[in-house]
């Protein structure tokens, strides 16, 4: 089961996996530090991986999934080193790797594989976050020097949030207004700024770095805000692959883009967001498979009252219990598929030669922004859940669920905010949408309740059969709400805009302050979509001893997407797209599939490919022999260890 | 409103927000502490605040309300702040309070009161939690010595999770099974046992503490798990309000049991885990208050895209920041008054001279068992999703999210789980439910689909009058909700158990294999519309000047309302509860009052009575201010305050 979760780059996760054995006492979670011991640790530990050469800024040159699957590997291990590492090796190594040209390569690309050299990725600003179009920090080119001055005019232009930039960065890629000497603002363009030396890490003069202190977890990341007080950079210094500026000032630039404010070649620029989405995804992935499979070890070990009313029973057989866990474990297992799916089409679209029409790639852009928000929601939602069915067990940081809950928040807000992303994806969507669909969803609409409704509705009631468990019915029921949905904003946009199409404060008002439910809608159930097709292909396409897996995996299908259309029960029933007898179907084969699947809980843990040196909680192992001695809630003594 | 909203115990609230202005140093959050600090730092704004004596443990006695009031300031405050204050004057305090006798209060309150003598609350042994009949912990009398020798006899037995345990207490109340010199075992009972010396704090003899060192938060809190060695106490250090043991080893108790495991005389001694579910419900409360207004605060003054591409719009008025935030805003107001009524009852049926009958007592139980859930479930939504809305400044420790989700975490487990105490619940219901609607329910359940069943289930169908915004519709829906689920707990029963009544055993299967999700529904949709009924109940008891404040309050209940009635959407269309008509009524409706109230939101936020001094979170003030200069993510400079 694991190698088909797993998908890809079984290698590097086996040597991650070895790694995190014969390194113990350095990937073993400790919890009573300092805050400069913490960012010490999580620092040595992505040296330490980094050692071990299993990961390449270049692999996105040929192989960007194994960069996801060392992201992954790392969620697993720590939420800070993974976010030290998707700085490194993606949004700043990546940066310069795309944005950079071969004297850039050259310079940098081995000390970023071997940590040797530390960057930071300087985009978002205090007062703008990632609003490309207000940012203020400049970057003013001076011809006769053939120097960039890179400046910070105000508070709210400070870079903000800047991961490895209060510590350990010697390098950052500051984005910033370039400005000509005629005065031209060509839009935000990278620059390779250091900012501290190579030699003793001192802060290089102009540049100013306030540590941000303490978050609500993840405390291994140093986070700073960063301010550049006039400071040059050489010309070579601008990452020139697709803009730059001769000696004597003369700009040039492969991105055409006339807009006033370079919107589109911010977004050149910010390619790295894009792989930064799916590198959150698998990261934040990796912690919520530790999370859910903990939880499993505990509810198979921990008693409480059975039958006779002796504390007899573990935990697991309460329907209480199989019946909030089994759907986790389902729609885990069901965003793994998808996010294999945006894997490989990320790497088809996007290694060195690919060739790829608009189309495709807007595809992959809507892939990497919706995967993001449904893996990053899930796993608050698993890591929330799982801390509370493991009660008082669940409160104690060494069982770990203080680091999925705050690990999967960061997940949420990184490379871009889910809700916002999630508007971006609709808005793409849109482009495609079917005329006739929506002429259809409006006659519909507005029909009077009663008979003449749900006649209409019943003649466009999706078939798929009749067995509520069925992929095919399944299916036809996610497409026809991502329809449904989809139809409304269309619906909602063209009644709401009518004759003033084209007026962009119209448009503004009916999509932020009207139709929010609908877009938010439109991007999620379509995202469901996606994950409901990846996982049946991924069932469909089993084959020879694989086979073996699709009864287990069927009954996961069924009850991720039985879970996921309850969710939407009352929109669907309302719209005559579900009727009340197949809601009741649902609700009887759901508790009866989570019940024949209590049987193999232990194994559907196992199936996430954790071995035993990667559980650290004492809930996951022998709590009793954790508790025999005294622990202080650290995790020293490994007598408790399987 | 903040009156209203208040209800009681101004004088003492006003006292401590007095209190936190004057002591503003002692009480500005801090974040890079040692653990030791950290614990000191709880310790001392503890002990300072008792200095105030605006509470006492004989509160019990008069006036319970002025013990919850404390409870929802220092809540607002500092979570480990209120988590030691409830095991000292409610666990501790009040047990002693309860099951002590004369001269037990005479040594203690007094010391209780003022804080200089700490005690801490012996129930939850690891291996058990705290389900009484499987403890191991055990007191046996010594006639000779006239002594009782308190006993941990495995490393399942220990006492685990004692607040106050690690560091600070004087004294444990231990829950121990008395076994009399003939062999009896007279059930769990109540022991004092001084564990630490009143001069220097060194551990008596036999007595082992183990600090439990690390959680995912509320570090101020010293957890420890303790053992007792055959320790040793004096005949009257037995709390023996109820029972007692005499010189010559004869046991007398007031609470006749005669079952096996004397379940019942637990009950009585775990009287405080009663309030103390009152009590958990007020912090977690206070704590949801602060985390909503400083999100209404920050959405207010965060700017972003608005009608001209421009950063210029506050993001509150997005509909996305309203339709995400008025719920919670509704549902804080509704559980607020639903709490205040729960208080309300305590304090009558309890105070000394009370005269109440089993059947009240029972409400009353309900009551405390009911609130807790529906509170703490709140608060951790309404944090997680603060959080995820204040963006990358709700990752910033000082902006106080990751206090609100663990402290809402700890509501969740402490006092009881969540869903233990709702199945508790729903068992003390069914006894009342009415079997002719049951017989109702199963004659419409067993109707075929189609005409024959919606016909039936048109019947039944709420009366309430159209308008789906009315009090008068929304609680005749929820009310037909509660009963629906209820009489389906009911029915499934009759179902499954059939001819075997009476056996516990089927009896077992049914309601912890078969049908966790509608005894949980049962209490939480009883819940709904309690707190819908203290909602309606407080609008119409307002006069005079308060009578002002009803429109805005009509349309908070109404949200809240119409939320509460489309999460369970599905349920309530396939049932024939509410018509599709009215779903999509609902949906207009709710949004429109979102965006009518968008105008009142900082009035709401002012409502709950947070002085801006109490408002340390840089986003509630002028953030700006706040990264103009370095702060290294602590809250030293108080110039961005308001």
């Amino acid at each position: 089961m694991t190698a088909v979760l797993d998908h890809h780059s079984h290698d590097t996760r086996d040597k991650l996996k070895a790694l995190f054995k014969n390194e113990a006492e350095l990937y073993r979670p400790r919890y009573n530090m300092s805050l400069d011991d913490e960012r010490q640790l999580a620092y040595d530990r992505l040296k330490r991986l980094c050692e071990e050469k299993v990961v390449s800024v270049r692999d996105f040159w040929d192989k960007p999934r194994n960069v996801f699957a060392t992201h992954e590997m790392a969620g697993m291990c720590d939420g800070s080193l993974s976010t030290k590492l998707t700085v490194q090796f993606n949004l700043y190594g990546g940066t310069v790797l795309k944005l950079g040209t071969t004297k850039h390569h050259e310079k940098l690309c081995d000390s970023i594989d071997d940590f040797s050299s530390v960057g930071c990725f300087g985009l978002t600003e205090l007062g703008y976050g990632n609003n490309a179009v207000e940012m203020e920090t400049t970057a003013t080119y001076d011809a006769d020097a053939g120097e960039f001055i890179i400046n910070t005019p105000s508070t709210l232009a400070q870079k903000y949030w800047i991961t490895n930039g209060a510590v350990h960065a010697h390098y950052c890629v500051v984005f910033a207004r370039l400005l000509m000497p005629d005065g031209t603002d060509e839009g935000l363009h990278g620059f390779l700024v250091p900012i501290r030396s190579e030699k003793d890490l001192s802060t290089k003069d102009g540049v100013k770095v306030w540590d941000m202190g303490y978050k609500i977890g993840l405390n291994g990341i140093d986070n700073a805000a960063l301010w550049f007080d006039n400071v040059r950079v050489p010309r070579d210094n601008l990452l020139d692959a697709t803009a730059s500026v001769s000696a004597d000032g003369v700009y040039t630039s492969s991105v055409e883009d006339t807009s006033p404010r370079r919107r589109k070649r911010f977004l050149v620029l910010a390619d790295q967001l894009l792989s930064g989405r799916v590198c959150i995804a698998a990261m934040t992935l990796g912690s919520t498979k530790i999370c859910l499979d903990t939880t499993i070890r505990y509810a198979l070990s921990r008693l409480a009252v059975g039958r006779t009313g002796n504390s007899d029973m573990p935990i697991m057989q309460y329907e209480l219990q199989a019946r909030t866990l089994m759907p986790l474990i389902a729609r885990t297992y069901a965003l793994n598929f998808a996010l294999n799916y945006v894997q490989d089409v990320y790497e088809e679209r996007t290694v060195k030669g690919a060739s790829v029409t608009d189309e495709e790639y807007e595809d992959l852009v809507n892939l990497c922004c919706i995967i993001k928000p449904l893996v990053a929601w899930h796993a608050e939602h698993v890591a929330t859940t799982c801390r509370e069915r493991c009660g008082g067990q669940g409160f104690l940081a060494a069982n770990r669920f203080g680091e999925a809950i705050v690990g999967a928040h960061a997940g949420i807000t990184a490379e871009g905010d889910n809700k916002v992303i999630s508007q971006k994806v609709t808005q793409q969507l849109l482009k495609h949408v079917d005329k006739k669909k929506v002429a259809e969803h409006i006659m519909v609409q507005k029909a009077p309740f009663g008979f003449v409704k749900s006649i209409l509705q019943s003649f466009r009631r999706p078939s798929g059969g009749s067995d509520v468990t069925s992929a095919s019915w399944q299916k036809s029921v996610m497409e026809a709400r991502a329809n449904h949905v989809m139809c409304s904003v269309a619906a909602g946009l063209h009644d709401k805009i009518g004759s003033k199409k084209g007026d962009r404060g119209a448009m503004f008002d009916a999509w932020m302050m009207e139709l929010s439910d609908e877009v938010q809608g439109a991007a999620a159930t379509w995202g469901e979509s996606l994950v409901m097709k990846s996982f049946d292909d991924a069932i469909n396409s089993l084959e020879g001893d694989d086979a073996a897996l699709k009864p287990t995996l069927e009954k996961l299908r069924a009850i991720h997407a039985m879970d996921s259309i309850q969710q939407d029960a009352g929109m669907l029933l309302a719209n005559g797209i579900i009727t009340s007898s197949q809601v009741e179907a649902m609700n009887t084969e759901s508790r009866k599939l989570c019940r024949e699947l209590v049987h193999e809980v232990e194994n559907l843990g196992a199936g996430f490919g954790i071995p035993d040196w990667m559980h650290h909680a004492p809930i996951a192992n022998d709590w009793e022999e954790y508790n025999r001695t005294q622990n202080d809630g650290e995790l020293e003594n490994q007598l408790y260890r399987k």
